[in-house]
């Protein structure tokens, strides 16, 4: 069943939830297409991510147009996050070629301290049949052809993707292109796999073949798969991506310097994809005083004028309406921007305030924890003492974004405080939008990822689904090709401990 | 309490077990050197791992001596452990300085087909306080100046050490010397911290500020304090080194070629350190018929010229009779070598033989277990299905070890399942050495580590003890020297996609 948010409407679209059986089949299937995928050329493979992307931009109008009726996102952003989506399979098929990944490493046999050491050679190899869970914000980056998707496929893993609820026929459609993609270049059957249903989740993550999870979603759903993960008879890494409430910590300085810009930039960033953003600002610690309110006067100004949104479902919406709720029922939480919080799928932004030193309460638990869709708390803090206490009793997140000025007094403390707290931090800007690039962390400290180690985009995110072999005193021809002595790969690697550009 | 295994002597030596404050205690001084240490030099930080390892080689005599009576490890193995440590330091030291363990990456603002991305600079940095669990079998390369702890030092994480109850004495002296070099480098106070006791172990994996934990160990504490990770509040990275039954598989051909000479190899590998590595060969796999027999007949008369053997204590040594008895008691197995086992800590080597047909019973797991000690079991298969039936039946393990000839049949299939199932694979060489180097990976598929992913001993062993953060937009001033525009520590970095040796 597909629902129209904007219109309520629904439609009936044959997508049946598959069983158990029919989930333990399919990671068979890619488990059997496992060893013929990730032998075959690094350039075959990343030829394959790229004839996927080509099928998604060839199909990109029809896409946007389901994702439209099951989304309520605006065509404009839809087609900017399908651009996104091929761009990012183009980018890990360049991460392919380039090898590095791979992380090869030679030490040839010699004399050490220790005696004779045998000849070494260490490769990361697949991990297995990597199980990909979509998201309901992003229909396209963070879903059947997202990051999670293209990564696992680039490390040479074949995936069994789990449809999200929220845009069936959008899954169906992008997985027929990324199966196009895959029948052009003759890839073994199984390599790209997809499941509907709720039961067939938790089933995809007990399957004997599943060898690693990506996750991509709320705090409920994941944990509870990760705990299903570690009771696993053979535990399997677990990369759950649950999202945060993303400090944003405003100097006094910065508030004096340019409060109302920093404010009306705030009102953006936070109402983006109508707040639906695992990076969307939620806390905003902003000094009291004149300087203070003048940047808070702006962020009000900015919403008001914004009239109402439709969420990605009524159950989001509904989910909005109950946190905000629990936020406004904090005692000395004053109501800034309190407009209707309408019905079914459709919202309007809120804004909350409450001094730091109410923040911290233990019964004020609601005001801290995520609270998704365009809602924000802004946290008024008198002292550099209060905002310190106030930043360690919010939860680490995905991102830490810091306005200051320039050589500001707290500047190196706060982004200091920001690194141990955050898998990224952002100086004088939002944190809203995360580029696939080499250098992009989207993963925090618990427990806004279940693996800070992780990262679900950018280059590193294909590092998850990768388990290092050694290969000791292993003739060449038995060799993998990364590690043959002639380098047929032409890859970089680290040979009796010297880096190419040292040799 | 420490008891000599050989005499049965016992000497109280003062240190008493910790209690859980004591354990909160050491973990929060740790803490508070955490910054401190992380933001020196890395030229320091080397510097420092360097002064430890001239603190211990210095008061190498005594150590050993030390270690003797607490392991009844002769003083040859114990010297060449303690080189080994020595030399693992120094590994680390350039490990450090060669500074591509933060995996620097830089992408300078551009434009991209999901429109402008701003600067982008990610880097590792250090977890957090790590504690670290010393092992029996290894007073000194896998306990307190051990692989975790010189690897964690490395990333730039304080640790907090529980000494191993089997050699006291020697955990405290050795810390003594690691606790020396630091003072002579003027390191933080907390740097580097010592703990005794079985309650204290847990109590540090709950610890609040314990970011990480490395482990070498049996599987039922190591699981057990694994759960303990996952349950806490905030769960952390649990690195548990389990240890393995570890196959050695012998094709027709090579049993052919060499069978004498692999098995009088073998009765060396299996009791080497009295059986009491990780990578010992537990299991392995031999051709039925003569050629085969030859092999086999090698081992026991090898084996049978050795004597007995005192084992690291009595109670690993009744471990080691119970596991030997569970074998014997299997029908169909067939006792090869049953040296009277001896009592206390005095033992002597076993070695048992079964069908391949047997092997995979479902009532027969003791034989596919782990045993501890100077023991292995035979397996004789008839066709390369039986073998192939049988290694599927086994766990997954540390090591693979196989023995084959030039072109042989079997080889590329066999090397094959071997990496999929373990974490080195060996060609016509034994498992025991596991040689400190960049491309060594000790760790392998659960149930032999519970995270297939990291390495407890060679280069890679760093990793496990960082998360990578990002700094977007964020100004020079406030970078790491890491990330800095000029790259003032001269490390490898990727910029803007491109590694240093393509610029």
């Amino acid at each position: 069943m597909s629902t129209n948010p904007a219109t309520g409407e629904q439609r009936s679209l044959g997508f049946e939830e598959d069983g158990p059986a029919e989930v333990v089949a399919a990671t068979e299937i890619a488990a059997s297409a496992l060893d013929n995928y990730a032998n075959r050329p690094l350039t075959w493979r990343a030829g394959m991510l790229r004839a996927m992307a080509e099928e998604l931009e060839n199909d990109a109008a029809n896409l946007v147009a389901i994702a439209s009726t099951e989304t309520a996102l605006p065509a404009q952003r839809l087609e900017g996050e399908l651009r996104r989506t091929v761009f990012q399979l183009r980018f890990f098929a360049d991460v392919v070629t380039d090898g590095s990944f791979l992380d090869a490493t030679i030490d040839h046999a010699t004399d050490s301290p220790m005696g004779p050491l045998p000849d070494l050679r260490r490769m990361r190899s697949p991990i297995g049949v990597v199980g990909v869970f979509g998201s309901s914000n992003f229909p396209f980056a963070f879903s059947v052809p997202g990051g999670d998707t293209a990564s696992a496929l680039a490390a040479g893993c074949p995936v069994v993707i789990k449809a999200h609820p929220a845009h069936p026929a959008t899954s169906a459609a992008t997985f027929e292109a990324l199966r196009r993609g895959a029948r052009r270049c003759d890839a073994p059957k199984g390599t790209v796999n997809l499941i509907f249903g709720l039961d067939a989740g938790t089933a995809l993550v007990e399957a004997n073949n599943t060898g690693a999870i990506g996750f991509t979603g709320s705090v409920g759903a994941g944990l509870a798969l990760w705990e299903t993960a570690n009771a696993r008879a053979v535990p399997i890494p677990f990369f759950g991506e649950l999202g945060s409430a993303n400090p944003m910590v405003v100097t006094e300085s910065a508030a004096e310097e340019r409060g109302a810009e920093i404010g009306a930039g705030l009102a953006g960033s936070m109402t983006l994809g109508v707040g639906q953003f695992c990076t969307k600002p939620g806390l905003v610690f902003v000094p009291s005083g004149e300087h203070g309110d003048v940047l808070v006067a702006s962020t009000v100004e900015s919403l008001s004028s914004l009239g109402t949104f439709t969420m990605l479902s009524s159950s989001i919406a509904d989910h909005f309406r109950r946190g905000a709720e629990a936020i406004a029922a904090i005692s000395d939480v004053r109501p800034l921007v309190q407009q209707d919080a309408g019905r079914d799928a459709h919202t309007a932004a809120q804004l909350y305030e409450v001094d730091a030193a109410r923040f911290v309460g233990r019964d004020a638990y609601a005001l801290r924890e995520e609270c998704f869709g365009p809602i924000a708390l802004i946290v008024r803090y008198r002292s550099y003492e209060e905002l310190r206490d106030a930043l360690l009793a919010s939860e680490p997140a995905l991102t830490f974004s810091l306005f200051c000025v320039e050589n500001d007094e707290y500047g190196q403390w706060l982004m200091e405080l920001g690194a141990h707290r955050s898998g990224r931090v952002i100086v004088n800007g939002y944190p809203t939008g995360v580029g696939v690039s080499w250098s992009m962390q989207h993963g925090g400290p618990w427990p806004s990822t279940t693996s800070s180690a992780g990262t679900s985009v950018g280059a590193a995110a294909i590092e998850r689904w990768l388990r290092p072999v050694t290969f000791q005193s292993t003739p060449d021809e038995l060799l993998p090709p990364a590690l043959q002595e002639s380098n047929p790969l032409a890859i970089p690697r680290r040979v009796d401990g010297v880096l190419p550009h040292d040799r």
